[in-house]
C-alpha cells in the first residue's frame, strides 16, 4: 500500500468576500507544482469559506437582547456577540464565566457557536466576526462539482473547523462540510480477523480526514488554509457531514 | 514544506504476550524498506500493545458482583464482563441498553471502559476480552526509549485507540499513551495574522496524529497496527497523553 500523502497548497491569498475558491484552489495546486488526480481529497478551512460566502458580521452594528446582556453578564463576554451567537444557535448547551458552548442551528455543539474573531481583519478599528458557512455540506458540494467541472477529476472536498471536545483537553480537526466521500463509514456486519462481528459500528471518516489536514493547517499561519489528502480509498456511499452531527434524541450528554 | 506522509508498516505478526514490540517495529520498517529516520512518530494500535502486556482476561474465570449483575441486567450485557467493566473504572458515566461508557482508572470516558474482544482469538471457545495497558504513557516510553537504543534514532510514539464521542457519530482514533513529543499544545500568547491573540488555546496535537493514522490502520484488517508518521515538526515541550485527559472538575458534561 502506497503511503497518504498530505500537502499544504502553496499560495492561497488572502480570501475575501465574493472570492471563487474553485479558481483558487486550481492555481494552488499549480502554485505546489501539483495536477489535481481522482481521488483526491481537499480539506479547505472554514475560515476561508466563511469569508468568500461574506459571513462577516460587524459586531458593532448589533443591538443585543435583554438575554444577550443577561447571558453576557455570566459568561463575562461582549453582550453583541452573545447576541451573535444566540442568532446562530438553537440553544446554549452549557456555559460558565469565559464559555459558552451552544448547539450551532445545524446541530453542531461547539464554543460560540462557531464564531471567531481571529484571523479576521479589523476594519477601522470595528470589531468583527465570522460566522460558519450557512450550509457547510452545501458549500463542500458546490466547490466539488466546481473543482469536476474545471479540472475534469474526481475530487472530494472537507470543509473542516477545529472543536473543543467533552472529556478531553485540546481542540482537533473535525468536518463541517463533506461531499464526494462518505463522512461516516458504517462497519455493521464486517467480520474481526476470527470472523465475528466488528465492536466499531462507525468510524467518523470526514473528521479523521479534517484531523489529519489540521497537522498541516497550523493554527496562526493561515497560508495553507486548503490541505491535499492523497492515497485514501474507500468503499462506503458518499455521506455528507451532516450525517456526524449525533441526533440530539440519540446523545446522552446534551 | 514538504508533505506529511502516513504510511502502514508491513509484516507485523500476531502479537502474543511477551513479544517484544521494539524488535517487531524494527522489523516492520525493514519489512517496509524504510530505515528509522529522526523526528519520525510511530502510532502503535493499543490491542497489540494490550497483547503483548498480557492484557487478556478469560471472561469464564469471572466471577461478577451483585452490582455487575444488577447493571448487566439494565445494559443487556454478559454480567461477568459488566464486572470487568466495573473492575477497570472508577465509575460509570451513562448507561442504557447495549451501551455502557464508563470513567475508566485512567480517566478516559469510553464505552465499555476500553474493554474489546473483537480481534481476541478464542481460546477453546472461551471469551476472551482484552483490557487496555495498565499504563499507556509507560508503554509508549518504553517503547520509544527502546527503538532509540536500538535504531540511534530520535523516534516519538503513540497508543492508540478509537473513541466514541458525544454530540458526534462515529468514532475517532485518539492517543491512550504519548513519549518524546508533546500530546497536547498550548497555543496561549501567539498571535493570529493580524496580531490579535488566538482564540484556540490548546490543539490534541496526538490525538490529531492519532486520528490520522486510523485512516491506514483500518477496522478489520490487523495487518497495520503500526503507522508511520514522517514529516511532522513541533517546538512545544513533550507532554504525555495523561495531558489529553481534561480533569473532571473542568469537564461541563461528565
Amino acid at each position: 500500500m502506497s503511503p497518504l500523502t498530505i500537502t499544504g497548497l502553496r499560495g492561497v491569498p488572502f480570501v475575501k468576500a465574493g472570492d471563487d475558491l474553485g479558481a483558487i484552489t486550481i492555481a494552488a495546486y499549480a502554485e505546489t507544482g501539483l495536477q489535481p488526480e481522482d481521488g483526491d481529497v481537499l480539506i479547505v478551512a472554514q475560515k476561508i469559506v466563511s469569508k468568500a460566502e461574506d459571513r462577516i458580521v460587524n459586531v458593532s452594528t448589533v443591538e443585543p437582547s435583554e438575554q444577550a446582556i443577561a447571558l453576557a453578564a455570566e459568561v463575562e463576554k461582549d453582550a453583541r456577540l452573545v447576541e451573535v451567537v444566540l442568532s446562530e444557535s438553537r440553544r446554549i448547551v452549557r456555559h460558565r464565566p469565559n464559555l459558552l458552548i451552544a448547539e450551532h442551528r445545524l446541530g453542531y455543539v461547539m464554543a460560540n457557536a462557531g464564531i471567531d474573531h481571529s484571523n479576521v481583519a479589523p476594519a477601522d478599528g470595528v470589531d468583527r466576526v465570522l460566522l460558519l458557512p450557512v450550509d457547510p455540506d452545501g458549500s463542500a458540494e458546490a466547490l466539488r462539482a466546481t473543482l469536476a467541472k474545471r479540472s475534469g477529476r474526481r475530487i472530494a472536498v472537507i470543509i473542516s473547523d477545529s472543536f473543543g471536545r467533552p472529556f478531553r483537553r485540546g481542540t482537533v480537526g473535525i468536518a463541517l462540510g463533506a461531499a464526494g466521500l462518505p463522512a461516516v463509514i458504517d462497519w455493521r456486519g464486517h467480520p474481526d480477523l476470527f470472523g465475528r462481528t466488528l465492536e466499531v459500528t462507525e468510524t467518523g471518516f470526514a473528521d479523521e480526514i479534517a484531523a489529519a489536514a489540521s497537522l498541516v493547517q497550523g493554527q496562526a499561519d493561515e497560508a495553507t488554509p486548503i490541505v491535499l489528502v492523497r492515497g485514501l480509498s474507500w468503499s462506503a456511499p458518499d455521506a455528507p457531514a451532516s450525517e456526524l452531527v449525533r441526533p440530539a434524541e440519540h446523545d446522552l450528554f446534551r
